[in-house]
């Protein structure tokens, strides 16, 4: 059997396992393999998982890695990233701590609509060699997977150029990337009189030539007060849906003006945030079988409440927990950091946020089948932790744990 | 003039200037300078600091840094670590998860005993490796001087090893360590019935021992219901102060019963933690001149308050933050996401925790005449960063932005 990487000598291997999103008592339940292997073909996916000596079979492969008695688990899969951005925001946290209200902010030209500016502004390549370092610390962080979102274009023009930088991105760089149109993520300053114009913008001209030309797999909407109300939202996810761009929705962020409820009755794979999220949307999403993607770091700094982490869990919903990394609202790459949070504050246990970071972050863009397990078949992307067993990496916060990571069969940090 | 170091090309140099604490509106008030440069002499001391093109007679250096148009700060002082311990308590946060409370976990073995018994089992040299592992990823996080306590040994053998450890770690790596006794860190359960004896025991001789064989420079001691009272804190810290210890004090961490009083009185050079300060204790602290060190990761881990760090600004008490480092509580050792947490959650604006993790730091360990500015005579230990001014660093949060690392005029990282 022709055998590219071994990874041998793992102390713990913690791994969900599946091809489609845990929920339930299922989200906690993993499968933790002492003294193990992994071996994956010259292709870069996982021939084999096993424990004890390595079959003679599987030892003769083109590269070992000794993981040294530690931590191995899948390679984390942060399901929602706004990526693709120009300029940054770091002037609004200090207005924010002398309390300047955001609206404030907005109204002095920051907030949304100024990355709206500077992302209009930049080249395409500008666009990707910045997302492009963003995405080297995401890696390094142990990141193998990640969506991307446009919508700080809010004009066709730009909002194109933002998924043609992903598409960009993923050739020439290994962390894959799956793109979202986000083109409902606020309504542009020109159509500030003319809102319906917009919605028409987006769902017949915008949408058609995203699925014409092949630049995203989902659809999503931003809905919330003051930006897009749940009947807008259902026109633009719909007129998705029949360009066969599947659904997602920002839902209950700031007020549950029904984005959960709709979520689960399209259903919508995944619905993210959900700050605020009432019971019925609960129930809707757990009857329609759609992802929960929680943003803790986004709470953290905003310093708004977290998410019902437990109450969705108990109620069936699966859950995934990504970064929401974005210059606005959470300036923050790290899926370790989203994970501590989400132990610390959504109480989560370790096992329950590594199914949440894996396979369930792999199910809210649709690559349950292909990643976000350890199990032959799968893609060979996996990360060698400075860590003895899967709590440490809940424990310790704050510094890179990530030893190496490996991508599609290939060591690519470490 | 010989010029060893130089670095040459700063979008902006952020420092406090002065060579003690900076306290009330001075806090925040910093030097920034625009495309700078520092020079340093051959032994590691700034010989200048200036902006526009560097002059001639200090351009001929032994090595020049581009700094690219970045920030340049001083190498960052964490003024309160538990650096020295064996072992690690990964599982209590499972245990802590399902809400086990922490005197429980302490009943089973747990807590801070266990880390005593793993403490007193270590070798100095093992107990040296494992910290200097811990030195090397701060030193990468910006961190380039470090206040090191004792208190997991609460035996003079396990105290000594620790702090001959210190001793070890400062000859063989580049972070500077200033070591404190603390074996007043808790009652030892070989004293659980004879508390006096262990008080007199830290009194009349290890206090005169430490002395005796230089191994710190600072005693402290926890001040708390159920650990020691005021009485007993008071006691300890004169037995040290007459043995040439500075004071310190862990104060109001759980219960305000005493401690920042006292530490203004006696004074103290520092208290520590101050979660729950009376006003009484912050007019005594801003009275004596005792810096407050706050440690906002310990609230952040236990879900605690968070101390009142605007109060004791606005009182005229200087105020550091630190990491407080260690296996229970805080397993954090990166400053960096102390500062995230100091602006998000004390309130202060970055040019007030910039203040808090160099000079005032430095004030707190009695090194502010040697580190803590960029000024011509202090140690050339700075931090160059990937971010373009100091709003950055504190708006980034959960990756590491520290490029490379100076100390004492020799580049230590990248």
């Amino acid at each position: 059997m022709a055998v590219g990487l071994l990874v041998k000598n793992i102390g713990l291997l913690a791994t969900p396992t599946g091809s489609s999103a845990r929920r339930g008592a299922q989200q906690g339940e993993i499968t933790l393999l002492q003294d193990a292997y992994v071996a994956m073909n010259p292709k870069g996916n996982i021939l084999a998982v096993g424990t004890g000596p390595v079959p003679p079979e599987l030892a003769e492969a083109e590269e070992v890695l000794d993981a040294r008695k530690s931590l191995v688990t899948p390679g984390l899969v942060d399901a929602h990233t706004h990526l693709v951005f120009g300029g940054w925001r770091e002037h609004e946290l200090a207005l924010k701590l002398h309390g300047v209200p955001y609206l404030d902010i907005l109204a002095q030209g920051g907030g949304i609509l100024s990355t709206v500016r500077m992302t209009r502004a930049a080249s395409q390549e500008e666009l990707a060699e910045k997302a492009g370092e963003a995405l080297a610390a995401m890696l390094a962080l142990g990141t193998t997977s990640c969506e991307a979102k446009s919508g700080y274009g809010l004009n066709w023009e730009t909002e194109r150029k933002q998924l043609l930088a992903v598409q960009e991105l993923n050739r020439r760089q290994p962390v894959e990337l799956t793109p979202t149109f986000l083109g409902a993520h606020a309504l542009p300053e020109e159509y500030r009189d003319n809102r319906q114009e917009y919605v028409r913008l987006v769902c017949q001209e915008m949408i058609p030539q995203v699925a014409e030309e092949k630049l995203a797999r989902f659809c999503d909407v931003f809905c919330e007060t003051g930006v897009f109300t749940a009947e807008e939202t259902e026109q633009i996810l719909t007129a998705g849906l029949r360009h066969g761009l599947k659904a997602k929705v920002h839902a209950d962020e700031i007020d549950p003006i029904g984005g959960s409820q709709l979520a689960g009755r399209l259903p919508a794979i995944s619905a993210e945030h959900l700050i605020c999220t009432p019971d019925a949307g609960i129930a809707s999403m757990a009857e329609g079988g759609t992802v929960a993607v929680l943003l803790p770091a986004t709470s953290f700094y905003l310093d708004k409440a977290f998410a019902r982490a437990r109450d969705m869990m108990a109620a069936g919903v699966p859950v995934a927990v990504a970064t929401d990394f974005n210059p606005g609202s959470c300036p923050c790459l790290s899926l370790h950091t989203a994970m501590n949070l989400a132990c610390y504050k959504y109480r989560m246990t370790p096992e329950e946020v590594l199914t949440a970071v894996t396979l369930n972050g792999a199910a809210a863009i649709g690559r349950a089948g292909e990643i976000g397990s350890l199990e032959p078949g799968k893609q060979g992307d996996l990360v060698i932790w400075n860590a003895p067993n899967l709590d440490f990496i809940f424990y310790r916060f704050g510094d890179n744990l990530v030893r190496q990571v490996v991508k599609k069969g290939r060591r690519v940090v470490g």
